[in-house]
Order: C-alpha cells, then sequence, then structure tokens
C-alpha cells in the first residue's frame, strides 16, 4: 500500500504551539503579568438569542417522530439555500437556489474543492496567505506560484501581462491582512480569469465586516464573475459560528470547463462524500438571516469593528503602517523599528504583556510584518493599546 | 483550468430516481391502496431524551460568554472521543484517545480517508456493496477489483492465494446484506492484509445491532488487526443520528505503512481540511454513551431488530432464501421464483402495494437479489408481510 507521497511535503507549522510556549514561558516568569491576547483568530461572544431559539426548537422538533428529522439532502435544506438567496438578492447578486451548497464550514469546502480538479493545474496564492490553501495543494501535488503582496500594493496583489495559472485564491476583506479589494481591483482578476479560463477561489469568510458600501461583499458583484468564480461563506465570523460549524459556497451554473458545469462536478462529490450539515445548526444559521437576527449578529460585529478601531486609532496615533481594521476584524501592521516578526513578538510580549501574531508565519512575505484581530474583550483591547502606546510613543 | 476528468468515469445511479418514478406512477393509478416503503435506509424513531437533554444544554451553553464554545480540536471534543475509548474497552478493545477522531458521519470519513493513500493503489470491493467505496475510488482514478458474495459464500467473500490488493473495504454487519463476518471469518482478512501490508477499511455502521456476542463489533477484536485496519462508526443507525451527523474514525498509532504512521497523516489531513463536528452535536453523541442513554438507544434497536425478526419469520415460512435480519436491520434475499430485482419489485409493487429496493442496485451479483430494511414502523412491517405471504403461500 503506497501513501499519498505529497503530504511528506508539507511543513509543519510551529507558528501557534510555538506562541503558546513563548506565552506560558512568560507567564511562569511574569506571574503577576495580565497577559491579553490579541492573536487568537477565533470569536468570543456567544449565539445570538435568535440564534439560540431556533435552535433549541430544532432539538425538540428532533424529539417527536412528527417533525423529526433524518437525512437531509447534502447540499443542504431548500429553506437556508433560499434564505441565502435572498441574502445575495440584497447584495444585487441573484442566484437560483441550485447554486447554493450549505457547508460545515468555509475551510472544509476550500480543501475539498480540490476533489474536482486535476492534480496537473498551476495555482496561484497569494503570500502572505491562510495557510489552508497552500497546504490543500501540496497535498495534491499541485504547482503553486506565489504573487506578492507588500506594502507598494497594500497587500492586494493583482495580476499581469505575465500572470499565468489556472486556479487563483482571492481572500477580500483577506485574512492574515485585513486588505479589501475594491470593484475596479476585482475586476481585473475576473478579466484575468475570463481570458485564461481560470477559476477564481474566492474566500469571502469575512465579508460581513464591510462597512465602506462602495467596496464589494462577494465576488458576483462583478460582472462576469459567475463564469469563472467560485465563492466560499461562513457562518462562523458572521455569527459567531465557529464552534457551530456552518458555511456556504456558491458554484453557478455558468461556470463550465471542458463542456462540464462544475456546479454539477462539486454536486456528485458533495453527495458521494458528504452527507449534510446537521439539521438544528441549519435551522440555527437560517436564524441569522432573520430580520432579528440579522440586527443581532451585526451588533456583535459591530462589537468587533469597534476594538479593531481602537488598534487603529493608536497604530495611526504612533505613526505605524498597516492594512485592514476598517472592514475587517483583522489589522496588519509594519513592525516598528524595522524589527522582524518575532522580534516584535518578544517585544510585545516582554514589554506590554499583549500576545499578537508573527506575519513571518503566513508567508514569506509576511516577515517583518504583524496581525492583531479584533475578536477580543473591548476592556482589554483598549488595555492593551494603552500599554503599546507608552511603550511606542 | 483541467477537471478532474475521473468524474467523467462516475456512472449515473437511477436506483433511488427510478424507485420514486415507479411508486408515485403507482400511487397515481392507485390512489386507494396504502403503499408501505421497506426500502428506506433511513432511521424513523426519534432521538432519544439523553441525547435531547444533552443538545438542549449544549445550545443554552453556546448563549452565555462563559461556556461559548468556539473552535474545538478538529479531531473531536477529549470528552467524546474517552467516551469512545471507554466504550471499545466495554468490548475489550484497548484505545488511547490519540487513536480516535470525531467526524461528522462514516460515509465522509469513508471517502476522505483515501486522500492518504497514493492514487496508485489497487481496491478490493465486495459486490454487492455501499455504492460510495464504488465511487469515491473512481473519483481518484484507482483501479478497482470486485470480489464476489454469492448465495455460495452466504454473501461474506474472503481473501484466497491469488486475491490481491493494497486496500480492501469490510462491511460487517454488510449493507446492503445484512451478512456479518465471524471472527474466524474476519481473522483470513486481517491475516491476509499482515502479510501483504494492506490495509483493511473496516466500516461498523451497523455493530450495535449485533445480539449474538460470539460475533465481532470491532476489527480491532481479531488480533493484529491493529497494524492493518482502520475503522469507520457513526452514531447515524445506532441513535438515529442521520440527520444529526455524527461518527468516528479509529486509526490505531501501531497502524504504520512505509515507515508512516497513518494516524499521522490522517490528524494532518483533518486539521487542514475539516474544523470540526459541532458542540452541540458531540455533547448529544457523549450522551448516546451514558448508562440512561445507552439503554435508550438499545430499546429504539430492539423494536428495528424486532421489524427484521418478522420479516425473517415470513420469510422463512415462505421458504425464501436470505441473509441479515438477526444481527442487522438489514435482509437480502434471493428474489422468489427466479424473478429478477426489478420484476421482483414491480411484483412487490403491484401485487402488494410493497416497497423495497432492488439489489442490481448494488452491484452486479445483486442482480436476483432484493434488500428490506427494517427501520419502518412495526404496524406496517407486519401488514406488508401478510400482504407478501397471502401472494406468495
Amino acid at each position: 500500500m503506497k501513501i499519498n507521497h505529497n503530504y511528506l511535503n508539507l511543513k509543519e507549522s510551529y507558528l501557534f504551539s510555538l506562541i503558546a510556549k513563548k506565552v506560558n514561558d512568560y507567564k511562569q516568569q511574569n506571574p503577576e503579568k495580565n497577559v491579553i491576547r490579541l492573536g487568537i483568530g477565533d470569536v468570543t461572544l456567544p449565539l445570538v438569542p435568535a440564534v439560540l431559539g431556533a435552535m433549541h426548537n430544532a432539538v425538540s422538533e428532533m424529539g417527536s417522530p412528527h417533525t423529526f428529522k433524518g437525512y437531509g439532502e447534502e447540499q443542504g435544506y431548500s429553506f437556508l439555500r433560499q434564505a441565502v438567496c435572498d441574502y445575495y438578492a440584497r447584495k444585487g447578486v441573484m442566484l437560483d437556489k441550485s447554486e447554493v451548497f450549505i457547508s460545515d464550514g468555509a475551510k472544509s469546502d476550500l480543501g475539498n474543492i480540490l476533489d474536482i480538479f486535476d492534480a496537473d493545474n498551476t495555482v496561484i496564492i497569494p503570500d502572505p496567505v491562510y495557510p489552508v490553501y497552500v497546504d490543500t495543494n501540496i497535498m495534491a501535488g499541485r504547482k503553486i506560484i506565489f504573487i506578492n503582496g507588500s506594502v507598494e500594493n497594500n497587500f492586494l496583489p493583482l495580476p499581469d501581462e505575465k500572470t499565468k495559472g489556472d486556479i487563483v485564491y482571492i481572500c477580500s476583506p483577506n485574512n492574515p491582512t485585513g486588505a479589501v479589494y475594491t470593484k475596479e481591483q476585482l475586476k481585473i482578476w475576473v478579466d484575468w480569469a475570463l481570458e485564461r479560463q481560470a477559476v477564481i477561489l474566492f474566500d469571502s469568510a469575512y465579508e460581513a465586516y464591510i462597512r465602506d458600501e462602495n467596496l464589494p461583499t462577494s465576488v458576483y458583484q462583478i460582472p462576469g464573475a459567475e463564469k469563472c468564480a467560485i465563492e466560499f461563506c461562513s457562518f462562523s465570523k458572521t455569527a459567531g459560528f465557529t464552534g457551530t460549524r456552518c458555511g456556504y459556497t456558491v458554484i453557478p451554473q455558468a461556470l463550465v470547463r471542458t463542456n462540464v458545469p462544475l456546479n454539477k462536478l462539486w454536486l456528485r462529490r458533495q453527495t458521494t462524500k458528504f452527507n449534510g450539515v446537521p439539521y438544528i445548526v441549519q435551522r440555527g444559521a437560517e436564524a441569522v438571516f432573520t430580520e432579528i437576527g440579522f440586527l443581532q449578529v451585526k451588533e456583535q460585529i459591530r462589537y468587533y469593528l469597534e476594538n479593531a478601531c481602537i488598534m487603529a486609532d493608536t497604530l495611526n496615533e504612533l505613526g505605524i503602517w498597516f492594512t485592514g481594521g476598517k472592514n475587517s476584524p483583522y489589522i496588519w501592521l509594519k513592525c516598528p523599528n524595522n524589527m522582524s516578526s518575532w522580534e516584535f513578538f518578544d517585544f510585545l510580549l516582554n514589554r506590554c504583556s499583549v500576545v499578537g501574531t508573527p506575519g513571518a508565519g503566513f508567508g514569506d512575505n509576511g516577515e517583518g510584518f504583524f496581525r492583531l484581530t479584533a475578536f477580543g474583550n473591548k476592556g482589554n483591547v483598549v488595555e492593551a493599546m494603552e500599554r503599546i502606546r507608552k511603550v511606542l510613543i
């Protein structure tokens, strides 16, 4: 029996284990210090009442033979797919229910979607990047080309006439940089993909954080994207579903390659290798789109964005270059005084008892940068910024 | 961009859509008839009180900042993995928590596990078979060899000196045949795999239906299996989780190929392409293993097995050959009077208003056979058997 030898080419990531070790060591040596974590990529606010109510109801339904639900459609219940369509309609994007697939999260589908593509494709991935894009392609042995994010392009790389590839990942608002493509910039990617018959894998997991009405919250707001893009979204950061697990993937019927609709391939993949998301969870997700549910999750997002705003204000005051923070829960900053990512990590930890994430963990171009996240408690964010201001001003 | 061309080799299955069409036509022509379905592979009894209580509690926990759960470990919460270990310990199988991975169902993991194997492996699949084994391997372009189930071997095929392959699927109790391997028979497969360094993918989704204490409920009850087998189990048929979605996969640390522990490869796959099962669902699954929860689900299994027993009694009375029905919710019968699978389907529908599943839908060797399932209502099962007895006696 031969193992998938591509797995042996994966690099072990020691990013988060090294962070944990350094923080633990620091805490042991400084037990009196109140360490504030601005590095976590997980939400902290509980599920909103509308979602909780819907899930309690659904659990009760599962207890009666008249309302019990067994196997559902692998692609998700019609009620939730319709709610997603209605949400997109409010963005000016008209979808058919058959174009929406309910998933257990964007991460799963971003990995599993690769099943429908040949291993012999060249993949374009921005650097810095969410590491899952890279690892899932290494696992399949695909050729990867990195496209550079930098201060010069505000970490929003664009293709030029030399950019060649078959599949490209775009995450906007971006993790880790918080940068958001404009419609004009996204159009450059869409036109590029249309010309080359490439496919854009568009990760819109943070779209709900966009407050600027001129910025696109879906790739399908760009004409022609329905012929070249698959969009992945999630309730994780929109509604605090990181431990509840639900997302959705959109594959337009118009997206056809070598005469095969990719929607049909993905449906076949899902009906064969997936059995759908729990009924209880789908009912919870549906509640996110109700009038009251939507107001409740918007309030949580407002809370996180206020944290981002507090951090952004401090960085502006200190004259530190950064992206994100306005339409994103992430802030990506240039380490002051030309410190490396890990030097700044140690500096923040030792001088301020504040923990963030070294940018070097997200790719070569992340060296010298640093990620802060807005998912913490407001009081802690204020306190952390006060400490940072004191040592850097 | 090149699509995965292996998908084009998949056969469309019209089994269940053809059944649905025939039943609908019959109902339209015979609106006065009470059609009884003995073909569904889905449970019908609601979740048990212990599970419902645990899930209500978990939903409430998600509503408080003090008990809210964000991302959990991809391989599942420790409390549930420990509960699985304790369950196995009662079977005499000692597992470490690190050997248990909580999944969203056996179907998902049975498909996704193939990620860790090279495409260049030969797969042995029994015929007749659960179609997912075949399709997931066609998707990856693997070579498939079928091994024949027949009346002669009671639909429990075994390897001989000529059987060559790298990966073999064993489902016991079997879907669709309901046949169960004895320990002696399983030992032949384990010894075969150990000798050839092959890997057994053991689907034990129906293990909870085994009442005969001499029959193995886990492949690890066979010495040496920990060095050659991966086991997939599910709460779907054990506790009615078909719409709640939870299962588990066991990969022993002792299972090593080309110096790589397969457990490590799978952990890497899951942490990269999966984000775990909802907290609420894992708490529900944990409740299945409590004393009261276990009694409650055993009572449901007893109900289904009683249905199977009623069907078996009728078939015995009519002198119809069959497997299953004793330690399985499935009955696999030889169509009487040498009818083909579809002929018998039409016969049952038109003469008895009873719906089952033609065996031909599960592979070439299924032709001339027929599957009945025990997941229906007892009154209906009694009535259906009465009708069948009348026309066949």
